[in-house]
């Protein structure tokens, strides 16, 4: 990842660990979710909104990797860049542990954009995100 | 993905869907967590007796694809086939919607074995599954 | 709790455990909002068909008592019975290990009808259930 | 409730909404759990590292009203008093919306204290919190 475009401060809450006393993986989904749609909203966007508008941006996959386990109280910023690659918007995300700076997991996850239940070609995240775009 | 070693029927609860009508995306990673861990069983391991006796199974990656979306009271089938790579298990899950048999999700998870602390080279995978690996 | 009107199995999952070892307390009113949507269906009705007709069922009141902690791979039902106060539903409902039938939790579920947003007396409530009310 | 002891501000993220739109009910513990640890941590203490020191507090009865439901995006305060009731700690929570100040849902979630697997007289709660107890 090159570019900062966002960066949102989160803090591991207790439930969110599992029997091995470490954030479950599926957890770190939710928290690259949450700062996506916290990117949306200072971008002045809300993803409830666009979904109440027939616009749906849906995870076409996912890919992450887990490099070091965040644990109960651990403070974690989840840092996001992105590009556009044919109808997708790709967004990688990287959540590195606050305390020494460590990254704890990569993500790159890919969406399309679903307007009124048919597959657009992507002409929202241009209208919404084109000045973050690489020229 | 060949072959099908084990077979795991579950159904979509209200509450794993969100405010798009579908199981939110990290649900799924969910679904073939707990698929993976019936498969152990019925190898007559369980995930938390491992890890009382010190061997942690944790994911090092995951790659998802989102195909077709799971909605409220869907039954699904989690399908999983593995391999070894290296020190690594490697295991190949697919999500099918029993109403009509559509792949809805295509997950390939790496996990690796922690023993005491310390990253193996994997002799434990071998031990459990050595009958399911390729020759 | 007298009667059993209905009882629904299910299973813990191991990612519902937290850093105890045993089932997070929210688990349990996700179980019980689960075995309650079981039931409709088996009335012939849908949760997500409901809230697309203008129809919410939602929890004004949740009393849950714990009584023994459900552990990963552990085996329950829940029963459920209910009656109407006012413009409420009650749902009683009782978790039982199945390995040993010991009472894990009891739950008391206050429950309203809200009809195109307004709240309803509960007239939803005896066409559905009008059979299982006491009388 | 009476006495305000801490104050945690949070906000909804959009995972924690179901298809009605609003919070699932389950959230609500989850949210006041997340509350009392930090009100631990304020004291100096950490849930995780009481469970390693064979201290477990955990939850003996929830009741919970739901008021108005939360959304996507709404910041909320989890507001907190306590009291000693027998063995128990019994923690009176509120959570207001902050847009509106709207009291959301009010909790009474009693707690007992069990000590190296044996339910303890509550010794350790007045150890931490004795400064809060009303005299």
């Amino acid at each position: 990842m090159e570019r900062e475009l966002f960066r949102h401060r989160m803090k591991v809450r207790d439930y969110e660990c599992d029997v091995q006393g470490v954030v479950n993986n599926a957890n770190y989904q939710h928290y690259m979710e949450h700062a996506r749609h916290e990117f949306l909203l200072s971008c002045g966007v809300s993803f409830s909104k666009l979904h109440a508008e027939g616009v749906d941006f849906m995870v076409s996959k996912a890919t992450i990797e887990y490099k070091n386990p965040l644990r109960g109280d651990d403070f974690f910023d989840v840092v996001i860049d992105m590009k556009r690659e044919g109808a997708k918007l790709v967004c990688l995300q990287n959540i590195h542990r606050c305390s020494d700076d460590k990254l704890c997991a990569k993500g790159r996850i890919e969406i399309v954009s679903v307007v009124n239940g048919m597959l657009s070609r992507g002409e929202k995240f241009d209208e919404l995100f084109a000045n973050f775009f690489n020229k």
